[in-house]
């Protein structure tokens, strides 16, 4: 889904016949400034978005920013002003923040993750687990964090999960047809849940392995036994406090699900003057 | 947006061109049977959407439903049964996920908000900061959790905030406007931050009065304020732990943005059998 | 449907390939200019939503427009001049004026009504009963006519009408259970046909009652019997010449369905010059 | 715009988030039986997509019927059963009946016009001048009155209209220009205001020629001077009264814009048993 | 479909999520200027569709064009320069140039038939054999090459094909039916396979006459037979070498399935500087 | 785009209102039987594809397969019957033609290189020189031929071409940039045009190579060049004559553009018994 059509979605959604607060109260002479104030420290992300979302309603509204994506934010810092029909800035405004806080509050804990592991090679990175219809937006929240997306979709990556393989009946099985099948421009990751099945999997011929719900230790005994060219990536219940130990470990990636599935809207406000 | 569009949507964001994984490993001849397993304790929600998702992806799957919306689940709970071809299952299985944990997230906080205060005559009720595109399964989920939903959109409640008294000059000016414009189905409400201005609002004659950021002093002065007929709605910074001192107040509302702006999916999996 | 998606659909339906006499005819430099004419007396809907069209379809044209919406036009009054592309000005024709000359259909029926009742504090109000696709502006149209809107859709009002009460049973059954599902912020309204289902809507606590098919003189004895804050609207059957009778009974509103169901389209014309 | 296409905005537009009434008083067991009632005497049309509207929103409801399309209905005639959940029932009443309604209206009006010239061969045809998006049914509605279509669209026969003529320079010009490009499959009709433009038009060969506004006099010399193949169409203005002069005339088609601009909707009604 | 959809429906095919490569290696202001290459010869088609999918994916591109749409290319012409934001160019360039290959393929091959009976009356017409979501842009070649088109789809013409003869029962029948229910705007054509049923449907009152797959001779009889209002179509295994002979028996088109159904695209590149 | 998507416009491009021939001639209980025929040999592709189109035009539509994709088909063949409303086959067949014809004539095309190169372990691969809107289908064909998918767009693979390496300065710049901010799950290819290029690319860590435009001996010498895990993929010019002394030189793929850009249909048709 591109940004028009989300945007399109949005109000449709949140306007499904006029404003009856701001048609009431004001007319199409009235104008407003208004700035957008942060109320908590974090990351901002989607200020393109918010943008684009004020101006897609209507395209007179004119911007002043003074942040950028991936800024980091201090309470009462202004982010930009806003100057137009006071009708449209006021009709605009939820959907707007809607999709900021979101962001922001995506790229915050984004940033949290990776500061945690500051200083080993290690690439804190998302999943599929976002909410419906705003995967682009929510991948690229991260990116403006300081984390890495994972694929974007089922189309674009192999990933053998734990109930491929079961009904697959083994992991070789499942390595040996997607090796077959795939283009030969996609790596193909498999999931495993235990050392004894990494080396199976690193055996089949596996580029990329999940390592899933593992222990340190054993995170660590895959590290020594893996081939020079094979990735490794840590996956399940990533806390914020432990992802130090796992990152020395020495995995390539860890995943955090909890970056898009759990998402805290950053306290962002828009005050008229 | 209706059910089948956002499917739409989210299928398309997940498989742009074919599933990889599944392709490679299955034939469609392959079928498989999986169970849907709470990992977690928490309020049900989305069951009938998480069903719709699989048999709008492929109508021959088979469901059998062991819990429904707005059930109390346990760790380890059996959610439901699936059946179905092995490719189609495992294709459909996150966006289905998605949805799921995210009505069952916002329906478990809803819950908890609502036990906080039993025993009062106080509606626990959500607000328009929704994920863009998933208002109507966000407010479905609040009912499935216990509360109750504010206005949908723009257009089917007059509420006047802060910004547009501001931008009219006063709390008389907007709501003079308001009755003077809205259609006679709707309700008045208007947002103050101040026993003075709930004053006002009530002598202009607003019908709800939103009590913005108010101390629990102030929001009980209002109470014994107030004319029968009129409604007061406690909003801003409703934590978990004040919520029942709030509805000790008297208010009838209180409204919870973080109810739908901050969700943690809740953990439920499928696991193959 | 916003009015892009709209004019998309309108244009897709009249131009299915390409516009065989305006292609076969000009040329790409080819421009006129046309001024389009009130062919009879009415007032003048929808003249943003006529340039809209044209401008959707090419948005070099040009227009100098002498009439606003809900302004009284008489025979032969010049509206706008239109400046372009010949062939752009002959393809966007039939669209825009279609819309045009129904929406200014609906504002001279409502004026008519509006007039009728002059003196009275009754508004005229529209229904549900509009164009499928189109009651955005039909509903658009009333109002620039002098009219109220009823509620926009089945999302934005309580509205229970006989077939509701005879499937639930009773009035007060209906009543009570709107009431306890209804949002805080959406009025109750209860269709009955006689004084005796009014007093026992009024009783149950309906905030808006409509007094369906009933005689002049029924309709005013529920007047007297009112409490100051129900409001009463008469409907069904509602003949121009009957109007101002039904105004003095002191009925709040008049729903008059035909508005938008029986809209006789106003003649207006292009002219090329 | 296909069917199911029309039916998905329409409901949209009638139930943007949920029907408020039929979800407060209904539960999903609760089944009810109505029967669709002609009010007034007319001509049915639009039965099939009456139906298909109840079954888009709801599969599972049945029907009966008992008249067809084209069929005389007399006031207090049933027209078919409707058998299904309450709360489907009512919810997309509305959004049918709207389109019944104005199909049969345009019906009724049609089939007036065709009897009123009983007897004759000239043929009632439609207009371009239909509902933005309501096309197609618009025009099946003028079928199953007993009219003919006149071209459906832009793209589907060449009309050279007062404004081409004028900006063209001339009849001669526009006829010649059309020749040389159209399809062969196409045939080229062209509006003249006079006998002496009708007299160039055919010599330059026109295959249809529109005698717009013209007296009958003047439609009775045209008549005489046509050369075989050419068909003439009379148009503007034709009031039901007139019809029976003009088609004596020998005009072979008389196009009238009200059939489809100025409908008054056929008064149908929904009632639960 | 018009235009921008399609561009939509091509962009959003060929970027599910965002253009990697472009991204990775190039910034928002990293700018280029790049040459569109005829690297064969042939004839242009499409340039204003090729410039339109820039400008839709990024409005700020910039064009200057050297050649037009029917003009002659010759190996290493310059065709347009296009300056804009490397990342633009580059992930917009496949979908443009697909579509500018295909158009220009279809225009060259349409401009060798056009050549091959050059000296002749007869019209080089195409069919409804298009790539399904392209046919406009198909056709728009075919005129661009200096063909003609046919009619557009099964709503703008009626041709009676050999399938509907056999299930009607007879040719006569069938142009019997056709003509009774026939707007009358548009002509009736039908497909016959030797000269005694050309004679049948040219008795019966076909206005075109499709000759199928019949030898020169029996096509030159048909010629000689017919009415002189009635059009001759030759139709099947239309060699590039046959045309010429088909043309001189005198036929007034000859339509060319491959054209459309077999297009060779045109050898175009963009060169950057 | 999904198939019922592609369904939709194709319908809507081949019927903009109703098919004339069609309803003129047949009535709602005809019905017929067709089998279509293979008039040429090939290789069938996009079976389910034509059953679909039939299907999504009336559901009733009743199928008996005797062929399935990547069989051979020699002239005369049976492919499979059709039985239903006379009506719904001849309205639905030119749509569902296209898209057979064009699928089976890219797979006829991919089979005739796979088996020209028969006993290499060189793969035949595909492009993104696709036709808008069609390009699943036409990957789907390639598959069924026997040939393997390229990466289907450009979010699901990283191809740094001979525009991005000159706008970024050097090969090795580009790979760097592509390796720093690619997802872990996608391979990096790089296009090169001489065997120094091809060296320089390898030692920067590309993936796979794309030997563009190279003589079969600068191939050669790159295979004898190159890395083990490095892929080489042979492009640019590959005519069916030249396909097997390319795959002698030991490349691992060979990608033709013709197989996708230049399709010829291949010959099938319905015919009514």
């Amino acid at each position: 889904m591109n940004l028009n059509n989300l945007l399109r979605l949005a109000f449709e959604e949140d306007i499904s016949s006029v404003d009856l607060t701001s048609e009431a109260i004001f007319t199409n002479s009235d104008v407003s400034t208004a700035v957008l104030i942060s109320k908590d420290k974090g990351i901002l992300s989607g200020i393109d978005v918010f943008q684009a979302a004020f101006q897609y309603f209507d395209c007179t509204i004119h911007f002043e920013c003074y942040k950028s994506n991936g800024d980091q934010l201090s309470e009462g810092d202004a982010i930009c002003t806003i100057k137009g029909l006071t009708k449209s800035i006021l009709s605009a405004e939820r959907v707007a923040l809607n999709l900021l806080q979101r962001m922001s509050g995506i790229a915050t804990m984004t940033r949290a993750c990776v500061d945690a592991i500051n200083g080993t090679d290690t690439r804190i990175v998302d999943t599929r687990k976002t909410a419906p219809g705003l995967r682009l937006l929510d991948k690229q929240a991260v990116r403006q964090g300081g984390g890495f997306n994972h694929r974007f979709n089922l189309s674009d990556g192999i990933l053998i999960k734990d109930n491929h393989i079961k009904a697959s009946g083994s992991i070789e099985n499942a390595i040996l047809r997607a090796k077959k099948y795939a283009p030969h421009t996609v790596k193909i990751e498999v999931e495993v849940e235990s050392v004894s099945d990494f080396i199976i999997a690193q055996a089949a011929g596996a580029d990329i392995i999940m390592l899933d719900n593992m222990s340190n230790e054993d995170m660590a005994s895959c590290v020594k036994l893996k081939r020079e060219d094979c990735l490794l990536e840590a996956s399940g219940n990533m806390s914020l406090e432990r992802l130090i130990d796992v990152a020395k470990t020495g995995v390539d990636l860890i995943s955090v699900g909890a970056l898009t599935h759990s998402v805290k809207a950053m306290d962002l406000s828009l005050r008229f003057e």
